[in-house]
Parts: structure tokens; sequence; C-alpha cells
């Protein structure tokens, strides 16, 4: 029943697209020996390609994890998508709630904080969300960074994202064309080689691998050779409370933002409180239920946002809308990811006024691609948002076939860092804090 | 320049529709002698008629304040909106916040909170966000709930606006046709001759006018004729702490919520510390920057959106967010308004989920209307969200000429309920707390 029809004139509204169905192909993409607090990138790292139907012939692309939990919820809430508008992003939120209402919280990595039932609904709505906007963007003409209020900045800027490394992975596998980084002079000869190949004006180092001292010391060595480009530094919590006062302390000043130092909300609040570095999170503050104790506690600085696991394009707008009110600083985190995320992460960020941080991308550990036209360009550092409407990139369907045989060949179906590193280390617990 | 051009395949996005030009059409809409802390409604309300129009030959509408003030700020945001595209959301509030720099903060009424340069910024915002996503809608087929994430609700429930009234303005205005309303009795009567026409679900009483326990005891009359219905109280901040403290007392349980009991955000904390009535404001809580504040001393557990003050719908939609994520209740604000304003909030409440309150509207005390098709019909105290591309809703011409001629004539500039009741009271003073 309406009431109140036909009053805008004579023009009328018209659905959709509408869903009519769901792709969902999981890929293996090959991944360097990074080192980190968990233990090694394993030699492939797993994504899905979402490709969503709709009546209107038009598909939407996403991407999103790919471990085997995170690929049945996926097809479980997909089964529910038939018949969804692709407007109506908060009927995706109700069929997708709906759908995994009993299924068992689980996350792809220990690395973006704990598994929760709110976390594992709020990945899938992303999952088919960016898919929704891309379509909306194809159908309306409209960039995505468009249907987000449009951009705020005209290019989007990314930090090198530095990892302690081996040269090669243990086993029959190719090394990759970076070698090793193991100490000062190997990470400050990745940083030159990183921003050589991609101009990024900032620099994250991935801490929690070696004592706390010898990553002071790289912090220091990049300092040094790169004194006009600010520093991070991230040991994903794989230090104590006193463990981190001792490091905050030999870094005063030296660090753009300290991410993760230690594990939980009152354990960074402890460190918050002795300390003028901002701390970052992408663990402890993973969801909208943490972020009240930690406004309380001031535990955290800044948040880095990441559309997969806070919920997607609009959660992400939601977050940075409650950073700006309690004044926290935004920033974006990465995990290993293709080109469609990429561009995902760009067309947001362009459209976020708040996410003032150079963006985290692992893009350049990346040998394969899964969109049209290859990898996005770095140009200074960033990115322009892809033209064309939705996402603006295209999936290369040749590229998927071959990504997606490289993972049913290729034997792995969940992240797990710490076993890899056991074929090196086999005294490696992968337990935290480690230091 | 553009480094990832054409990677979406060969359509190409369309910008637009650009801003040509807006008119803004103040209005002057008849208004009972209805009573409130301030003192009392004059015999004219004030709003402005938003007409934005675009380079496609659409043109979007909206509704704001009417007074002086508001309209120099309009017309001032208004000469830089030529040339914006109307998706550019962001670039709308870049656009206004710099015509308004310079811009004293001022407020339409006391009655929604303090004046700031935030809120003056906003208040444009909102007015001009509006009719972008009218035009927004009008462009591609949709309504503006499908802009919003899509409906979540098919009816949008309001709650009964009872006011105390005098039987007719002083001097030579017509009567209503409602009558004097000066005791529980009044009250009572009011209410079920409104809950008849409207069939409202809920009660709103406006409170601060008489002392404290006659409105007491006329909530008390509304509980006792209408047993299933909530009722609220808001005697806009008319009360001191102590006097809060024992209304709040002799109505445990009897109210949904009581709503700016007390001026400014500890004094409502106080109030809320000895009280199980969840606390409601527009007051105290009108901006983002208050939120802090308010959330660390617990001073309110409902906070009542108004999109005209919040900054527009993606800004309400912002606040939706942070009520959610601090476990505060959401509800809705009115000021007198007409059909475009009751149409804008209908779309924005459908969209959002946790707007779980009805929603006050002073619908019922318009004899006037500027769009097409006459008022929007409330069923069972609800609406059904307008059909029909953006708003869904159209500007009746001659009605917005006769309105605006009204407007010429009338004499009123800016609202001023203290002086038009000190006609009848010589002695008011409208300084609150008055009890
Ligand atoms: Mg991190
Ligand atoms: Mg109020």
């Amino acid at each position: 029943m309406s009431t109140q029809a036909g009053r805008g004139g004579s023009e009328s509204t018209q659905r959709g697209p509408v869903v009519t169905g769901v792709d969902i192909t999981p890929v293996a993409i090959a991944d360097p020996p990074l080192l980190n607090a968990s233990g090694v990138h394993e030699p492939f790292q797993l994504r899905s390609i979402i490709q969503v139907r709709t009546d209107a012939g038009i598909t939407g692309v996403s991407e999103a994890y790919g471990d085997d939990a995170t690929l049945a919820q996926l097809r479980q809430a997909a089964a529910t998508l038939p018949g969804l508008d692709v407007f109506h992003l908060n009927d995706l939120t109700r069929r997708v709630s709906g759908a995994l209402a009993s299924a068992s919280a689980s996350s792809p990595t220990e690395l973006i904080g704990a598994a929760s039932a709110d976390k594992t609904v709020a990945q899938a709505v992303s999952a088919f969300e960016v898919a929704c906007f891309d379509i909306q963007g194809k159908a309306t003409g409209k960039p995505v960074v468009d249907l987000l209020g449009g951009a705020v900045r005209d290019r989007v800027d990314f930090s090198a994202y530095l990892f302690y490394k081996w040269a090669e992975h243990p086993g029959d596998y190719p090394a990759d064309d970076w070698g090793a980084a193991l100490d000062p002079d190997g990470i400050v000869a990745q940083a030159r080689r990183m921003v050589e190949l991609y101009g990024f004006g900032s620099l994250k180092l991935k801490g929690g691998v070696f004592a706390p001292e010898e990553e002071v010391a790289a912090v220091k060595a990049l300092r040094a050779a790169f004194p006009d480009r600010p520093v991070r530094l991230d040991p994903n919590a794989n230090w104590s409370v006193e463990t981190s006062h001792r490091v905050a302390a030999a870094l005063e000043g030296e660090l753009e933002y300290l991410e993760d130092p230690t594990a939980g909300i009152p354990g960074m609040a402890e460190v918050a409180a002795k300390t003028s570095l901002p701390l970052a999170t992408n663990m402890c503050v993973t969801g909208f239920a943490e972020i009240p104790e930690a406004v309380r506690l001031g535990a955290v600085q800044v948040i880095l946002s990441d559309h997969h696991f806070w919920g997607g394009f609009r959660a992400t707008q939601a977050l940075a809308g409650l950073c700006e009110t309690f004044g926290l600083g935004l920033s974006m985190h990465s995990n290993t990811h293709l080109g469609i995320s990429l561009a995902a992460m760009t067309h947001l960020a362009a459209a976020t006024p708040n996410l003032t941080y150079a963006l985290d991308t692992h893009s350049p550990w990346k040998t394969e691609e899964v969109i049209a036209g290859g990898p996005l360009r770095f140009v200074g550092g960033a990115l322009t948002v892809p033209e064309g409407p939705g996402l603006g990139v295209a999936v290369d369907e040749d590229a998927l076939a071959r990504l997606h045989e490289q993972y049913l060949t290729c034997g792995f179906r969940k992240r797990d860092d710490a076993t890899w590193m056991r074929r090196v280390q086999p005294e490696f617990t992968g337990r935290r804090p480690r230091f």
C-alpha cells in the first residue's frame, strides 16, 4: 500500500539492477617469504574474486579473503542474494546477517584482531557491498568515488610496506627478486628500491620479528636514509607492555605512529599513557563494538580502517565519522590483495576527507594480477582513482582462470604463517608477546 | 593527469548533473499559538524553499529555516554552487564551508541548542545536500531512500506532537480550529483529536510551560487515557537540575523518554545519574563536537537527529552510526516544516535501521502546504516513503508564490517566541530555567 504515490511528477522509479547470481572464485597468488610476528608468509596467499551478476546484464566485482572458512561463509551468504536490489544495501546487510546468524566466527588471520560474529558478518557484507557499488556505478555511469560523496583529493598516497624477509621460501619455490632483508642495511636497501620503483613518500616497517633493539636500529637507519619520509613501525602486538614502553621511549619523535605494539585495549592504553608517539591499531579496534572502550581509555590515537573487515564502504565512512568526532586519526590497513581491492581502497580513500595518512598496501610484493591491463600504476607513491564507471577495473578472465588453477594445485587453504615458519625454525611457536 | 584510464571497459563516466543556479524563496506559513519554554509560536513561521537548477534540466528541491540570518547564509553559500556536480557532496561541504568561513554563527531558534560556526555550516550544507540528493534521484530514477541504503521499514512512524496552546493569537489573526489547551483535560482532548485524525501511536507533550506539577499531571492524564501509547515530555531545558530530579522521580516508569529537562551536558548528566528514565536531547547535543563530552558523562541516552542542523542526510547517517556504536537511542526532532522537509525526514528515517523511535513532526499544526497534491497523508500514524524519483514531491509553484507573498506581507523576519509572548504576558522574560 502506498499513500504518497505520484507526487513527484510523471517520472517513475526504476528498481534494480537486481542480483541474479554470484560467482565466487578462489585464487592463489605467489607471495615472498615476508616475516612477521606470526611467522612468515607462505608461498601463496589466498583471495576470492567475487562477481555479482544482475538482471541488467551488469556484473559487479569485488575481492575478499580466500581461506576455506571465509569461502564457506561467502557462499552461504551469496545463496541469499538473488533478488537483491543492488541499491538496497541495508537489505544486503539483513540477508547476510540472516545467512550467517549461526556461522561460527572465523578470521582469515590473527593479524587483523580477534574473530567475532559481528566481524564475520562485516567481512561478508563488505565482499558483496563493494560489488554492489561497482554495479551501481556501472548502472549510473558514475565512478564509485562519486557514489561515496566525491573525491576530496586527486591522488591517494600509499606507504612503502617494508618487511624483513628471507631470500627465498624453503622448498621448491622460485626466489623473488628482492633478496633477503634481515638487518637495518637490508631494510634500507629494500626501502631504496621500493621508493625508486614507486615513489612512496612514507615508509612502514613490519616489525615484531627480531629483538626490539634491532628494529629500533632499523627505524633509525630508515630515518637517517630518508629524513623527509615519515616512518611507521608495526610489531603486530608482539611486545609486552614493558617492552613497548622501552621501544616507545627509544623512538620518541622518530615515528609517524607506532602500530599495535602490544595486545589488547588495556595494554595499549598503558603504553599510550607513557609515550608521545601516537599509537595506531588494526588489531585491538577492528569493529565498532571495540570503539567505546578504546575511547574511554584513550588506548589508540589512529585507527587503521580496512573495508574488508569493517563492513564495506559505508561502514568505513561511519568509522571515519567516529574518528573525526573523537579526534582520532584515520589510516588504512592492507592484507595481501589484488587490483580489485586496491581500486576499492583508492575510491574509498579519495572520498574520505579525514583519511589523511598514506595507505598501507602490499602491492609491491605482488607479481600476479587479476585485473585487465595489469596492476594499477603508482606515480610519486600515489594512485589516481581508476576512471570508468564503478570501480573502473575489469577482471581479466584468463588471469582469473590461471590464478584459480594455481589455487587448485597449490595446496594452501588457510593462511598459517607459524607452521610455515617452523619449516625453517622448528622451535617457533608464534605465541605473543615474544618480546 | 590520470594513470589508470580505460580499465573498466569501454563505458565512460558521466559528470553531473552540474548546478547552474539556485533559487531561495522565503515563505511564511500560518502557525497556531503553541506555547513552549521560549514563549509562544508567532502567527507565522518562516521557511525557505530551495530550488537547485542543473545543466540536465533537473531541479532539486529542499526546505530550510527562513529567518533573515539563515537566508543571508544560504544566499552566500548558494553563490558558490554553480559548477558543483550534485554527486560531489564533499565538494558541496567544501564550497559551503569556504563561503561561510567568516559568517557569524546564528541559530533560527534557541530551541535547537546554541549557535556555532560548525552548526551554521551544517545547516547550509543540509539545505543544499537534500536538493542534491533529490537531483541524484531524479537523474538515476531512484527514490532518495535507495541512495541512502534502501528502506528498512515500509512505514515510518511519527508521534503526536501535543502543545499547550491558546485558542487564538493576540491581534487580528484568525483562530485555528483546535481551541485552547491549558490543562490536563485540554491536552488529553487535543491528543484524542490528533490520534483520531492521524492515528499516531505515540504522544509527545511540549512542556516547560506551566509549573512542572501541572505537566506531570498532564502526562499522567495522557497515560491514563492512552495506556498503550508511549509518552514523551519535552520542557526544553526550562527546569533546574533540582526540579528535573523531582519531575523525573514523579514520572519514573511513565515516559518513553524525558527530553532536555535541563540545560547543558553536565546538568543533564546530573539528572541522568538519578533516574531510570532515558534522557533525550535536541539541545545539549546538536553537533558532533558535543558528542564526546556527552558520552563521557553519560548525559543522554537518546539523541534526536534532525538533518536540518546535523548537516544533511549523510551527516545524520554518521550520527546514527555513532549512536549505534555507543549504545545511544536515535529519534528525530522537528521544527515547524512543510512537505518537502517531511518527505526528506521520511526517506532518511526509512533508510536508518537504528532510528527506532517514532519521529516528531509539527505537521498536524500546519494549515498550508507548498508541495503539489497537498500534505503527505498519515495512515495509522505513519507515512510511506513518497514514490517517484528523488524526494518524490514537487513544489506547487502557485502555493509557493502565495506563501512567499505571505512572507513579504507578514512582517516577521526572525522567530521570537518571547517577544510575542509579552503581548499577552508583559512580565515574561523567557529566561531559563523558569522552574
Ligand atoms: Mg598492523
Ligand atoms: Mg526537543
